[in-house]
């Protein structure tokens, strides 16, 4: 790369509103969602709130030739919603769940079953190593009575602690996501103060889109009006944030809303409006073409990596069919005990119409197993829970791992064609190296 | 600091089994810690399985003249266990919770409740940035049927992500702590090959303590000869990791683990053996004399950080008292749950030793309340557990901003000497900055 060199990166950032069932027209705004992106390509797409991996899927093989790198972010019950498209090839990936996220109780607001987190990517743009993050953070149900504020701050102090401590060694940072919080508001300004991250709604030289930057708005078809009172017109609380470092400056030359419904069609993407940013990354400093921290490991150590990190995979895995065997097993359980208990039902169902009759079931059996029945309903439920979230832990580790593999295997293929005889093309135990398939 | 300069760096790592009223002589254990820490006057002291914060603040009154900076990290719901005592100052602070830590339901392990982690601590040690980090892996109860392998994988592999993305920019990595891996076992590999951390007990030039390095061994009293079972003599579980940067070298000089029963007391300090690695680090490039990352911040940006982060404290306090006062009515609920059972059944005791005799007190309504009663009690005991978690994680935050601010204000201080006329001493609201007491 030459002195002051410019780069273009364009880059995009939805919250999908994806709750499969439950949000209006769920799949035909993938359909357009998914459109629009193949058609547009920008280099990074950040969304959020794709709480289904079935839609996720979907988009990945939508998306196939204009994307082909992309990473789902899997975290407590239900998963984290957050998943990244990139043109450019994922490095490396790492997953921060906030330690506070609502409460389980409050299962209408349902963000604490969403284990909502930070997601970070590693991409190499052109030579420079960029850190993305993609976040949700926990929504704000009433301004006047905001029972969750202390864990929203909480959760802005751990997103620019996580932004902070993980970027250090970045050419360019790009966080793209919903924060739930207006521009002023405590947990924005302890973000952006904190960590030096800059709003392209604010740096923009050229803007198109709703007015503030709003990206609820009352003009979207989905969103009702009292939803957004005391705001009338609606706010901003999804957010394309940058930072350029000492080797790189960043711009944002234009930036863009979608403005409620999509011309062409009948809907809006989302409830929330999409975001574009236009980022122009210019570098003083001849950049190196490897991009992670593992370019000056000698071939042999690289290797023995790849190798561990096979071996890691396959214990996850055993640990992954565990953790389905005993969810399964619980989930079975479940069925017996609710099975039990409508056997006993139908059985007292008789004698119990006849009120003042004699019961041929004797009373206190009866109450005994109808509580044994509910105590297994409620322990199997607790664990099937429980196993759902150590399965997404599982299953998000070991995506983790594979994509750190393909990564691996990639440099020790570029290792290959520039040293064809120093490279160990096999493992100790006498595995090609090339049976771990990244994509498998 | 002059071309090629060394510092001496002495740390010290240990496993407290400091399980209030279930480990055996806890409370004169940790006085003999506490007495032997005052006299060694490490620089670092990295503890572990201090599970009350209680025997953290008892070191650290004691410790207040030798070590007068400390850190404890709140996580889960007795706590993470992990503590740093130093005689630098802690700059800042970040703790990773693991997404997999055991089952709640194995409650005799109780490694799901203790909310393992890894907390890091940025140190300024003679102009050079260390990354200090502090861990605690899950138990391995069995080598042969290691039920909880795969947990612990996800573990290492989460450590050596954490590690590898927040020391980007240290000049100096250590990492001590209770790994409950052998040096051969996968996890240890997968975080040694991953991150190139070196092995204080294989690269120190002079080495004091138990055959092999080990550190859990038969010959601590508090050591059953069954549970350490095939290997006779002892395990090396315990480590203290260390890796330098392009900027510094660093190398281990000597290095010492106790063996068993300390001189002069009947008693050992744990049932691990404690680490004690002495460090040299030498310096290439002159080093800066700041260290944290807010260093190029101008005054007026950093009076606004320590406003903004008292804000986001008082908001977070705002919290806690919530928090408590929700787990304070689950308590009092549950008590009065338990009541309301404990009469009943007094009611219901009398005529139920005259069996067949007609029982004044209907059957019916006895199971229904009966039953109303355990529901109570176990919804009661839920919310609990999930309060004292919410808890634990606020006043983490808490901690982790107060000491924030407090190094902030430190800054300030230094640019108040040097620049005596253009400091803000005071913020927006004319609240004055030191109003802020960092260890209030």
């Amino acid at each position: 790369m030459a002195d002051k060199d410019c780069v273009g990166v364009r880059v995009f950032s939805l919250n999908c509103w994806g709750i499969r069932y439950l949000s209006k027209h769920c799949s035909q705004r993938y359909q357009m969602i998914g459109e629009m992106l193949c058609k547009e390509q920008h280099d990074i797409v950040l969304l959020q709130e794709v709480w289904s991996e079935k839609d996720f899927l979907y988009l990945k093989t939508k998306l196939t030739s204009t994307h082909p790198h992309s990473h789902y972010f899997k975290s407590g019950v239900i998963g984290s919603g957050l998943a990244i498209f990139s043109k450019h090839r994922i490095h490396d990936t790492f997953l921060y769940r906030y330690s506070l996220n609502g409460y389980p109780y409050m299962a209408h607001h349902g963000d604490w079953f969403g284990g909502k987190a930070v997601g970070m990517a590693i991409l190499n743009l052109a030579g420079l190593t960029a850190n993305i993050y993609v976040t949700h953070l926990h929504a704000e149900y009433s301004r006047e009575k905001d029972s969750y504020l202390s864990h929203r701050v909480v959760q802005a102090w751990e997103l620019q602690q996580f932004i902070r401590h993980t970027s250090t060694g970045a050419d360019v940072v790009i966080v793209g996501g919903d924060l739930n919080m207006h521009p002023q508001d405590l947990g924005c300004r302890l973000l952006m103060s904190y960590t030096g991250l800059r709003d392209s709604y604010v740096e923009t030289a050229k803007f198109d889109g709703c007015e503030n930057g709003m990206t609820l708005i009352a003009d979207n078809l989905f969103i009702s009006k009292n939803e957004l009172i005391p705001f009338e017109k609606g706010i901003r609380i999804d957010y394309i944030l940058f930072k350029g470092s000492s080797k790189t400056d960043i711009y944002c030359d234009f930036m863009s809303t979608t403005k409620g419904s999509v011309p062409g069609h009948a809907l809006p993407y989302s409830d929330h409006e999409a975001l574009t940013a236009e980022l122009r990354l210019e570098s003083h400093i001849p950049a190196q073409t490897g991009s992670d921290k593992t370019q000056d490991t000698p071939t042999e150590k690289l290797a023995e990596l790849v190798d561990t990190l096979t071996e890691a995979r396959t214990e996850v895995k055993v640990g992954l069919h565990c953790a389905e065997r005993m969810r399964y097993t619980a989930a079975r359980t479940g069925v017996m005990g609710l099975a039990l208990l409508f056997l006993e039902l139908a059985i007292a169902a008789v004698p119990c119409f006849a009120l003042g009759a004699e019961q041929p079931f004797p009373r206190i059996s009866f109450y005994l197993l109808a509580a044994l029945c509910f105590a297994i309903l409620l322990t199997t439920f607790l664990l099937y829970i429980f196993y759902t979230m150590e399965l997404k832990s599982l299953q998000g580790a070991e995506d983790q791992m594979r994509l750190a593999a393909g990564s691996l295997q990639e440099k020790l293929r570029g290792f290959s064609v520039t040293q064809p005889h120093s490279v160990p093309q096999r493992s100790p135990d006498g595995e090609q190296l090339c049976a771990l398939d990244p994509e498998e």
